[in-house]
């Protein structure tokens, strides 16, 4: 199976969600999901705090690439015709990747995670698309992806000084206000018609606010995918690792008025294989990161935060595991759950690792605390900024206590458990449906009513044995980290055992029916309030701890934490301006790096892999089991073709289907990865070991020729 | 089930074993098993490195016990009368628990875990003690332990010169061997009768040699035990944990002749239960500290040995947390293994915390750096000792290269499945038996073969469902941390999946039958060598990389360690003599404090419990569910008769059953366990909120009286 499909990245958004670790939630434009896939991050060293950029560090905005830098390093920089040309090639996918046109007729490349929903959802009982590929031998076989839009960066424009005017002398809420009004605003000015999107940006943390224009497609069409077998080859023992053998590519196609897109920039294959040393680009949306952590959020995350994620998601993937050898059924039903937390737990250890082992921590003291004599030393900038570290030290001193608390309570059940998601879904609808909007949960305000309704009234089916399993596991837990002897654990737990409570629940509902549950949705508060099982009722039992909790949490850390970084932000902004790069935002950014090989265990690692390690890599037994279609061609494959390789290219999770743009502007490869080493990114940047993992695009050319025969689409990228 | 029996005590060691933290072996004397009960131990503060002993930190020897210190905080401290009723009294037992003699007929009172495999021997199919309990209604029921043996310390004397004579102007392996011939002749003329055992105990790494003598008793008999349930009552959820409501006692009585010892020395009961503030002393045998250890060493800990541990014991207990709900088989077959990981996991979780969120690691960056200082200053120390913390230093960088290895390799199998332990214990015997006695790898020397023969002929069995189970998760563990891309991987995996090997392995051998064993082992090497099944074959296959990783493991990492860390203990010795304590060698010692509460997340612990607490805080459903005797009683039982509490004694594992001595020299309490805080006891010690758990002598008492009806034993306890 393929590692980060919609799904499963929100499993992995998710596995964060279940820590409460004071993040921001990033808000994206309606229509557009979280960036698919953190199997994509980087790491340790934080440029926010007036430190010069490292290495091949940055996620660099279009109109503020730094030239001087690059040609500094590399003796060679892009130039603004080579700007444009890679910024027009580049696509956004709102599923939450990236991708790149490829030929001059609209054909589009990206990773096989990012096209594994349209390639479901196009299967039926007779084609399973996910087990064998899919290839459209003609045109009119190509077919069009139910959900799937493409978004191409047309201009950006800098909108600044508006915002400014709109929001001038106000502060808090009425600031936040004038803010969104000025946004909505330039966005509507800026076009409304089908075919655009505009989206005003926050950089900086409102250093800068830019307009950014889209062309929007919406008529996209799925032509290759490999079997998940080749896209995913060495599954989870594998993921965030180097040496790769993946082939985690797809292409599908641009129609614009029913017509194949003309493009007049778009990535050329290149002939020949990259090696150690060539410069390589990656044009793309990174997600999110949190570069401006403080050393007291850092210390939160390494010994607190972390840690507790890493002890409980590791006995839940045991508990999974365990239930999945008891049958294929079992199997089936816990498979997603128990991807997620796989990809989640190594994501989460290279983060953790990067704030053990690496310099991060005792840089950003130090940084830190030559950032703040900085601050100190200009009267109006300490006046306005000078007490925003100590205030989120305090408020991350809360955080320590509550902090599991607030996971075990309010996160982790609804993310963990299906029914009882719903159960509390629809309790909690009731509550808040009544209020004002501003005063409600923020997941129940009228913007988000359609994402809602939707979760509620999905067929996706509940596994009685598997929310039973789940659901005893995660009572011990409440019991285990909170303590018998909590008057909350009193509450929930009663006189019973975790395993009573778990059968009750589950043995004793009707929310396992999407259309019971559409009814009492449509049947709003009054029909919901009126509603009684043990699993409702248990929702509502759990309801009062979990608010609690949330609202500490909400107003002694989160809203304390998000005021005082954006002043931290803001301090920097006055002081470097824009000679460093703003946190990621999900929207296109350019890094520049080189293909590099790294040490690692005191081994030495090649930058390139090729087809003959994979065939050596294949033992036959999944995950490592490669696709029939391999096997029978590998006397016409090249043994030497290459097939994946690494660069030090700085990217995360919404890189996914990057394309690594060589010198002379055409593609090199897929960016489908990082290494474990690479999982740090969310605090920093280390050049020495961290590697962004892609396919060569002459191991896909190589793939399509003598394993698919896709000479059709061969032809089209070759010539 | 009871928290430590000797089996468990086992598993929880052998937890600390799995992880590869450089520890140096402790070598007890023949006999005496290592520490039972790693559920007591204690936290935050190095006193290795020239600061003051805060709060009431300290394993202090009774003939060095710190008077002047403890009278000047508590206004008053022991005399020397005081401190010999106290050791008379005091009793080690060689299954590795404390005790103490409780009236003048030899009555001896101990926790119920430390006599968990006594009662366990004496059970038949009709008798099942654990469950039930055990009561001698008269003398004559009084049931003599198969393999119990008491010891009273009678004398302590310092043959520091007679040692310092023999090994002067040697080093290294010479100085070993002459400290080794120099303490067994010390030993032999000290007393060789039965009734006689002589230990020269090394304090202060070699700084002080004390020959300890102890009259030994090999005839002791089991009195009382309650129910298990009494005893562990909240079981895993409530281990290391405050509040508590166990009854954690036993009773047995040493006979000397065939008679009931007549004791001139013991404690005691009070008459009244304690309260906060009381003076309260332990009198036992604290395993083993490592409160030397220096800032990288520490660091070690926090970043890799114990997260590996904890990630990896959480996903185990997870897999056999599911296991054992197939059915009660599994449930049976899985229960001693789960119960050692969820004990070493709570007891290295409370480690992590106290280096993650104490002061520990700071204090001991700031200390170390003083010390180092102190030495450097005098050209004499300077010269001998200077270097020793960068030689373990370098040492640890290593090991953080290939702890993991090692313990995945060479140190976790042969805990994790009996099966694989057998082969791999068969088959080096095989390579080494053969060797000079020095050379062999240490297990497997002569004086070792007893417990090496013991462990092959046991017929212990093996269950195949969980060491399918077990090894099939373990050989993914393997690929997962050490990669797929790892030539001893590649070795050990091959082209198979983990569970195709682990049922090969499993099916395929007759390792199971332990008199197939003792034939294999009874006909040497050759026998050995000449069978081959799949099991013992994989156990050849794994010998060569886990025996290298090993030798890397010795050479370079332990015994670069032992060796430095002596030259900074005799540093350290020869600028503050003994005005501190030795770290600690199973041997008595004796610690002051106060009954104290606490405070736990913002929440105030109160010191003690009471009998209205322990029915409250049951639920009827395992592990809350109080034995039929108890829920009988419930209408004699005095509600606010004291039943558990807290004091800030410095202990740690081996102290299990140490008394709490009052002022006045009588019992006020039966020590059982510490609390989380007190886990990190192993590197120091933090007085604001480690805290060892006992049993009130007076809740004991009215248990005897009202629940048990144990006339004979209340009469001979309090009159």
């Amino acid at each position: 199976m393929s590692l980060a499909s919609a799904t499963c990245d929100k499993m992995l958004l998710a596995g964060r969600a279940a820590i409460d670790d004071g993040t921001t939630i990033i808000n994206l434009p309606k229509g557009i999901r979280m960036p698919i896939l953190i199997r994509v991050m980087t790491l340790v060293f934080s440029l926010s705090l007036a430190l010069p950029v490292l290495a091949d560090e940055g996620m660099w905005t279009y109109d503020n690439f730094p030239t001087a830098k690059m040609q500094a390093k590399y003796g060679w920089a892009p130039d603004a015709a080579w700007l444009e040309h890679a910024r027009l090639a580049s696509i956004r996918l709102t599923s939450g990747c990236s991708a790149s046109l490829v030929s001059s007729s609209g054909l589009v490349m990206t990773n096989h995670h990012c096209v594994r929903e349209c390639v479901s959802d196009l299967a039926d009982a007779k084609h399973d698309y996910i087990a064998n590929g899919f290839y459209a031998a003609t045109a009119a076989d190509e077919k069009k992806c139910p959900a799937m839009e493409a978004n191409q960066l047309v201009k950006i424009t800098d909108v600044t000084q508006q915002i400014e005017a709109a929001t001038a002398g106000k502060s808090d809420r009425a600031f936040h206000e004038a803010e969104r009004a000025a946004k909505a605003q330039i966005e509507s000015a800026c076009g409304t018609a089908s075919d655009v999107r505009c989206q005003v940006v926050t950089l900086y943390e409102g250093g800068i606010y830019d307009l950014y224009k889209y062309k929007r497609y919406q008529d996209v069409r799925i032509v290759f995918a490999p079997e998940a077998a080749a896209a995913f080859f060495g599954g989870d023992p594998d993921n965030f690792t180097f040496p790769r053998y993946d082939l985690d590519v797809s292409f599908v196609r641009i129609y614009d008025d029913g017509k194949p897109l003309r493009a007049d920039n778009f990535l050329k294959f290149a002939a020949k294989g990259v090696k150690q040393g060539d410069i390589a680009f990656t044009s793309g949306n990174p997600g999110s990161t949190e570069r401006a952590d403080t050393l007291a959020q850092l210390e939160f995350q390494r010994d607190i935060a972390q840690p507790f994620v890493l002890n409980l998601f590791s006995e839940l993937r045991g508990v999974l595991t365990e239930f999945s050898r008891r049958g294929p059924e079992e199997a089936r039903t816990a498979n997603t759950l128990l991807f997620g937390i796989e990809n989640s737990l190594k994501a989460i250890k290279g983060r953790q690792l990067a704030l053990v082992q690496g310099p991060l921590i005792a840089d950003q003291a130090r940084a830190e605390l030559e950032f703040r004599k900085r601050v100190a030393a200009d009267p109006k900038l300490a006046g306005t900024y000078g007490e925003a570290w100590d205030a989120i030290a305090t408020a991350v001193a809360h955080q320590r206590k509550i902090s599991v608390r607030n996971s075990l309570l309010e996160r982790f059940p609804q993310w963990m458990s299906v029914l009882l998601g719903h159960a509390v879904t629809l309790n909690r609808y009731a509550a808040e449906v009544g209020k004002p909007d501003g005063q409600r949960l923020e997941e129940y305000s009228e913007a988000n009513f359609p994402a809602l309704r939707q979760e509620i009234v999905s067929p996706a089916p509940a596994h009685a044995d598997l929310e039973k399993t789940v659901l005893t596991w995660w009572l011990t837990k409440v019991r285990e980290y909170l303590g018998t002897s909590d008057p909350d654990v009193r509450t929930l737990l009663g006189t019973r055992s975790p395993q009573e409570i778990a059968t009750m629940l589950v043995s004793g509902t009707k929310l396992g029916d999407a259309s019971f549950r559409t009814r009492l949705l449509t049947g709003g508060a009054s029909a919901i309030d009126a509603y009684h099982d043990p699993l409702i009722d248990f929702a509502r039992l759990l309801d009062a701890p979990a608010r609690a909790v949330r609202a500490d949490s909400e107003d002694s850390v989160k809203a304390v934490i998000t005021k005082n970084a954006a002043l931290i932000a803001k301090a920097r902004f006055a002081l470097e301006g824009t000679g460093a790069y703003p946190d990621a935002t999900f929207t296109l950014r350019l890094s520049y790096g080189a293909v590099a090989g790294y040490e690692e265990n005191g081994r030495s690692i090649a930058p390139t892999t090729n087809f003959a390690g994979a065939y050596s890599h294949a033992t036959g037994r999944d995950p490592f089991k490669l696709p029939d279609s391999w096997v029978k061609a590998q006397k016409w494959v090249d043994p030497k073709a290459q097939l994946d390789f690494v660069s030090t290219n700085d990217i995360i999770g919404g890189n996914s289907g990057s394309p690594v743009i060589g010198r002379g502007g055409e593609a090199i490869g897929l960016i489908f990865d990082g290494n474990i080493q690479s999982l740090g990114g969310n605090f920093g940047y280390d050049g020495s070991a961290n590697r962004a993992v892609a396919v060569d695009v002459t191991g896909i050319a190589e793939a399509l020729k003598k394993i698919y025969h896709a000479d059709r689409l061969v032809s089209e990228l070759t010539h």
